[in-house]
């Protein structure tokens, strides 16, 4: 069940590098890209970065101010691929790609059904950033995850399908492996 | 052993997310910090970006412009938490974690014993990032693996201690799991 966590934890949901599906809405618009290059940026504020090359979603993004990041498990990795490999101008690329939504708690786009996290961002409006590197910067203001994936602060990854994955290239991936806790 | 690649494949060794050990020397001293919060930026030039909070490495980094980014395996995973808790101010950090070094092949910085993966990096000054948000942007100049790890353009981990690893949060890890191909 999808359960709001604080804050203050959700760099959690990406500390350990998986590749993610950023969501945007604006003007009745949705669409969905698959992001390798984003990580959490600040703890306090809640903040992430991310690289968003040139895209529809990237237009969205603009025009509303707002992404969700939607972090895929292992269940999902085909349909994130390809939904990197894919334009959604012009057609609705979500449905394309057999991903349902529900809506955000805050922000106006929508979280894709299945995830195992999310993160709603606003973003910080870095016109040189976006111009040179096109680099993103946001601040998180509302986190959920999947409570039967995620609890007391950590994934808690049970059956590989539930694993998060992390792009190498080219459509190889590895996914999230065995947890190691020095405490 | 250690064998150079292709810059244009060199986002390759940190796509996946791993937590790293940054070193940087500058007037004779060499230190050494974790860092987790650290991606590609671009293929074309190779860049990357990276969250560096205020600490001794940070200060080197900026007297030199340099820095390389050094990827651990698994067998290194106790010594990167411990790198991660401890400054070297004053003292020599990489000694005190039994962490040996050789000379990288064009910056400054020592690469670290026993990684598997090597960027050697100059930084791009961009003052307002770094001011506003710790962010430190730089051109990869050389990369290098282990060529028992890393082949075809790809990790080919065998056997866990090999394996590179991603921090979740305050002691807490997964190492690199399995790989899918969807080619």
């Amino acid at each position: 069940m999808r359960t709001p966590i604080e804050l203050k934890y959700s760099h959690r949901l990406i500390n350990h590098g998986p590749t993610t599906l950023v969501t945007a809405a604006a003007g009745g618009a949705t669409n969905v890209m698959a992001v390798a290059w984003v990580m959490p940026l600040d703890f306090d504020p809640p903040r992430i970065v991310a690289v968003l090359s040139e895209s529809y979603t990237r237009e969205l993004i603009d025009a509303s101010g707002e992404l969700a990041i939607n972090v895929p498990p292992r269940s999902m990795l085909e349909a994130t691929y390809s939904v990197g490999t894919t334009s959604g101008r012009g057609r609705d690329k979500l449905a394309l790609h057999g991903l349902g939504t529900s809506p955000a708690g805050v922000i106006g786009a929508p979280l894709v059904d299945g995830c195992v996290a999310w993160l709603e961002c606003r973003v910080i409006p870095e016109p040189r950033m976006r111009e040179g590197y096109d680099l993103y910067v946001a601040d998180v203001v509302a986190a959920w995850v999947d409570d039967s994936v995620f609890q007391d602060g950590c994934y808690q990854f049970r059956g590989d399908e539930t694993r998060t994955i992390h792009h190498m290239a080219r459509g190889t991936f590895f996914v999230t492996g065995p947890h190691v806790d020095l405490k």
